[in-house]
């Protein structure tokens, strides 16, 4: 049974076992120990603790349950998690030291020195920043590779372009779901750009204990910080960066502007899912979609989620820059605090919003005799653009009477109820111009959809052949990022 | 030991246990159970369900620890925490109801019949929302008590009134105070006269099941959603109001208004406990204001934790009214679902940020000596509009040129270091007035900041009387809201 | 010919003429020019300036043209547009005095007197919000009348009430009509009875130069205060509320709220206007709707332009709550002069979008069969709640054997593609169901959609009731707020 | 005189001339102008236009005045400003083309053709950006200039580091300066490598209209797409990007973060400029600071505005966060019509706030004198980890017996008047230590300062040389981005 903490009873789209295990309070723990432990190794490494003093905070680290409820509550004190999490882990240190066989090693050495609340806590949310975006990126691969594969066999898959709501042009799947992946390929590439850098300053980003500690060596506070960086898999970082948050809200602006590209793939599926429209339907499994009220019903709720995700995205973003435009000082009082719900938030939702759109674009439901008869709803009337520049020039010399001649048939046609203007449009068409400059085959030719989708399938492969690295799924996958 | 959710390790401004206990995951459990249970008692004693039904369903929701992680990752499947937590409160009723003594007397037909999750939902939240702002209201009332009395007590307490950074006008301590609670009463006194309605809609927002139900009987649904606004303590409504979500809109304001005012007087107490400032300190405690790396160290924490929450409770504000203008169709597709985690987000910073509020203010240490200090450095310069009305007639017919003789001695006086200033402005002064016109004695007077505070005093006690029922400590704090 | 300014190029919703001319820098400049020359009357009327001067500061203020773009440029010098406006006055002020017939009287005196700019520009920033909301309640009137009326008439109009965006029971359009209406009123009801309150604090926030001007006489800086409310329209205010915004807040949250239900409208109406679903139509007009490339489009454009309004309120009222958080000092290093354009901005979205939003409301095209053409795609199946109710009994004794069968006519229903379920469920039922004890007659009532809308009626007609002074036309429009 | 527009009235911080030249509605209107022309000379160049078609539309642009105001008036009918100002272009061709000498030669039909609104308005606002960016990189070139050279001057400046409000360590002016400069030129960087795409689509996305243009020729839509990309100087697209707005937010993103680094300074003066602080002034102007009630006051009127600009843009970032994840359909139903304002609103605050900084940055005034005496107020106690690792082992074997001993000399420390404490440490401290383990000389070294700034020299050098381009004047400084 779980206790008394949050598990996403009130963000579904984040409520994974999956999610929770990489974002949770537990997982923040795990990755500030990871930074204590990798630390204690750098400092024993380079001779400034004793041998064997980084396998005692390694085992302290792991052989205790540390109690995030307890923490979590001590951290008012200092305003942060660090400070108790720190006071926890030396208690256990002190004890296995003191249990050392052979005696006390001074292990404690090994713990924190040299370094200060802020390197700790700022390494450890890039640590777990990485985990969570090698996770989505994961996830991103399979959307994009199923958004692929549907660009590529719906190439020339008619349906209707739609603009303001309303329809605009011929279109195809095809191009729909390449311009899909292009938004999340596009976004997920610059995530998988992105330095996440180590943090080492000190207390007031003078690096004056760690020079303090090096000095007479022939290593320095820079090299170890580097050693930490590469036991961490952190980017290695030429300077603190203490009070200049760009890591923090580059890597906000990424992961939201993944969920923007998330959130235009579910505003489509919506509304193309609804019942009025039915070209598309969300995979069917069992327990997705269901109501408390009403049995026959079948929400879009993979969508659905993954919207909510895309809305609140935007709003955690900006105040990570908000807190960077406050960053008063070397640290400041209330920015910084401000920073740390808001970028697990973000990553919580865009990893829950992944795993979703993953599962619904690997099933997603192709209904393309739907597109068509949507299609066919506007149908002819849709290309009076081409119809202008093909039928002009058979009316007679005078080209702009003859434009104003096919401009009074869309006219008449626009009198009609919608349902009737593909038919009345193609006969005022008929009557217009003879069948001596335009026989009916010919006719009939112009006003096929089919011959009116300008550039998509070439839109399409120039699309996928801009990210090739999103074309399928990577066996590494895991492994990115 | 706790389990693998969210404590509030990332936001200590509200990582208590008491908050925690009002907001968390378990807390909202409770909130829908409650919910289940009052109609189940509604249903009951309209003769809609069997007697001793109600009985059955409270007992089913009261013994039984319903596993919130579960419930949570169940949650995706419809994308609301409603629909496994009944799917569970079914199953307890059915068990119990079969092991009735005397056979099974059918309580399952109390269980969310009519109801739709939105109504279960949004009226939970409503629920929840008025346990925490009882509880805020509470916190509220002890610091507002507070800052009367400083107000009072520090009525003529000299400081420097401070504009864009620099000093302005002499000003009183006990008007800072009385203009804190002036910010808190305002605001707390929008949220205590806030309605928070029962919703009672179900599934398409007809109350058609309902309807179904109560035909032919003496009863309405619009009965039987009073009988429950009733029961829960909540506000009847006129009308479902699942798409127009000024309830939740107008809580966030009020909410966020709050943490405003909390903000203000933050940001005032950080630059005035800066050590060169040092006019106020936070109240010291064992463990407050901890450095991990620095022992000389003394943290405004409580200050920095009311900050961070100030700086996040706008977005969060802002997010409920995104999702209102969102709100699509009978129920929205991802709108309703963004709501959720932001409304409880800015319960729980409220709340906590209010505790330590409180705490700050009943315990505020004051230096009146550093608030003349820092008064001084700027002393008679602030009162140079006075001395221009004073002053100026005495200096001759030509009033013009009597102004222009005393800007002179201002802009002289400006030419100097601050720290020479007040004693240059004093100099220059007395140089240019001769002393038959203002004898020694009645200069000073005219430079001294305590005669010119104009109506400090009169507007703290105006601001007092304005809200007479935060000026006391409530005995029955707790029932308030 | 326009010049160099803005005239809402990037914010359509906004560019009419009548907006520009109530929020425009001209109107900021005229409603800052109102406050000084009400405050001159208010000192001449209290005999602390020469009579007559009122007059002069008001001819100087109305025969002038305040040049915008220079006085926008010179606030940079103090970070606010009052300075160099002021500068402008007093100029004009003394050139009028200068030739006044008999001689100067002096009227420079009555120029800003006791007050800092603070004072005059919250002051002026209200008196312009009471004047935007005054013509925005005016446009809300009109269209909460027309809903009214739609409500009204179409109380009887069946149509599909939608959750997620799927089908979900029978539904009216008179009750979608009257929960608009729900939305805008209660948002309209909040937003009028706002106080918009004057300020006056002086420099400090401590009435100094006010006192010393009253000193000795019978006024007092409070008096002044209440008669300066009174020739502004505004409300009093017990003290001077510089640092506490919960004014200014409190309007913007007020007015986001106004535009969250007309984004509400608007997100339905885009829906219910698409060539799929046609169950609704914008007004036609000429030159509305006009697309640059596509000559057959119609589009939405009211609403397209209503909701970009909507989607952007939020973001700006959460501006203003953050600048009320970080409100610090007697007057803030940044954040008040970050409040000024955001609540322009939000009074200027939301008179745009009421604008439009009454010419929807007034010329709405419904389209009664087209909504019954789409229930009718779910038709039955919407039903099975009430089925299951009504039909259960007549299945025999086991009422849970009865249940399971009926539930496997709906799943076996579901297997269908969309459009054949409606046929297939009525079919599946008739063969469960013997004609001895459900007659075609009967089975043909109970799935009947208009026969399961619950109180829809009853429910539009307590909405409309609840607002009476929102559902006719008020003669007076222009005079309320 | 100006007409009814806005010009930055209510946002100082942008209302000089330049900003407005850069950035109001007329360059709006001559960057789609701009756009036109230059597709009017690719259409000729590629043969799709008759010759001197481009010179008629190059004339009818700029042999014009086109009024903003009725533009944006008129703008509401389609919901964008390209069509009015279309409808305008094509009539001013009309006549020329009417009036040309020798006759028409049909340069209408180098208007537009094959474009739809978006492409133009998409285009021209990334050539607004690209033109707003170059001024913008260069006035940023001249702060990034100005902040090495205090860097490099001030690099053993003492003065004290703050965390949390309260002194920390001992610190230098040049690695403040330093640190500024690497918040600035990171961000500057990151939007220095931006790629402003043109947009080219065509109404739906496919090129429809573009590929029956180039029908049978050698051409094709995208090589038309490149040429107007390399006639805007505009990066070439390799896919119409209509519905994909990462240039939109990424470019939001890079400026929010330039203002981010703006405001982390801002937020450092507002504070080292105060009287009780005076570590630094901002630089004298004439007109500069003034107040309209307080003659003596100085405002740091720069600081303030750049700080309001700070404020304001993670809002307008997350904005464009927001439409980006509504971007439904092929074109939206409002998502796309508010990004507009809040794009140009962020280009406009960056633009402001860089200028205002470079003059900050330029004048910086520095007060060495007075950030010793702020060090001096904690003087000792901020080396108390140093003395720990420096003194405990003097005193004894027992390791952590020495420990103990010096802490209760901090301890006893604390107890004491913060402006005692330097004295009282000192004097516990030498007690503490026999002079023959520490002479009065050693312990003097020890607690000074100086002798403890660890790496700041070299960790200031370090992130000057990761940004070599950033440390000089640019003398082309306007030709970049």
């Amino acid at each position: 049974m779980s206790g008394d903490g949050d598990f996403g009873l009130l963000s579904p789209v984040s409520a994974s076992p999956a999610v929770v295990a990489l974002t949770g309070d537990r997982a923040v723990i795990a990755a500030i120990l990871d930074v204590e432990t990798a630390w204690a190794s750098v400092l024993e490494e380079a001779g400034f603790a004793p041998a064997g003093s980084a396998a005692v905070v390694t085992e302290a680290a792991e052989s205790w349950a540390y109690d995030a409820a307890s923490i979590a509550e001590r951290a008012q004190g200092g305003a942060n998690p660090v400070i108790p999490l720190l006071a926890d882990l030396r208690g256990r240190v002190r004890q296995l030291d003191a249990g050392h066989p052979g005696g006390s090693i001074g292990a404690l050495a090994a713990v924190h020195t040299s370094l200060t609340s802020q390197d700790v806590l700022d390494s450890a949310l890039m640590l777990l920043a990485h985990r969570v975006v090698s996770a989505l990126l994961a996830e991103v691969q399979g959307t994009t590779t199923a958004l692929a594969a549907l660009a590529a066999q719906h190439a020339d898959t008619l349906c209707v372009g739609r603009s303001l709501t309303q329809h605009a042009l011929p279109f195809t799947f095809g191009l729909r779901a390449a311009q899909w992946f292009h938004g999340v390929a596009a976004a997920a590439r610059r995530l998988e750009s992105l330095e996440l850098p180590v943090q080492f300053g000190g207390a007031g980003g003078t690096l004056a204990a760690g020079t303090l500690l090096t000095e007479g060596s022939s290593s320095s506070p820079f090299a170890l910080a580097d050693a930490l960086a590469g036991k961490l898999g952190l980017a290695p970082a030429p300077a603190p960066w203490h009070t200049n948050r760009l890591a923090v809200t580059g890597l906000g602006d990424a992961v939201a502007s993944l969920t923007d590209s998330f959130g235009k793939i579910a505003s489509d599926l919506l509304f193309l899912s609804r019942p009025e429209v039915a070209e598309l339907g969300e995979p069917l499994a069992a327990g997705r979609g269901v109501s408390s009220a009403m049995p026959q019903k079948q929400n879009p709720v993979l969508s659905v989620l993954i919207r909510s995700a895309a809305l609140q995205a935007p709003g955690l973003a900006a105040q990570l820059h908000l807190a960077a435009a406050n960053f008063n000082d070397e640290r400041p009082d209330g920015a910084w605090h401000s920073e740390w719900q808001a970028l697990r938030g973000l990553l919580r939702l865009a990893l829950g919003a992944a795993t979703h759109l993953r599962e619904l674009a690997e099933g997603l439901r192709i209904f393309p005799e739907a597109m068509r008869r949507n299609l066919d709803i506007s149908g002819p009337l849709l290309l009076s653009e081409a119809v202008a520049s093909s039928v002009a020039p058979l009316l007679g010399a005078d080209r702009s009477d003859a434009k104003a001649r096919l401009q009074a048939v869309v006219d008449e046609t626009l009198q009609a109820p919608v349902v009737e203007q593909a038919r009345i449009y193609t006969k005022l068409l008929r009557e217009a111009v003879p069948a001596s400059k335009l026989s009916d085959e010919e006719l009939k030719a112009l006003l096929d959809p089919a011959n009116y989708v300008g550039e998509a399938a070439e839109i399409g492969r120039r699309i996928l052949a801009a990210y090739p690295e999103f074309t399928h799924t990577n066996p590494k996958g895991a492994d990115r990022g």
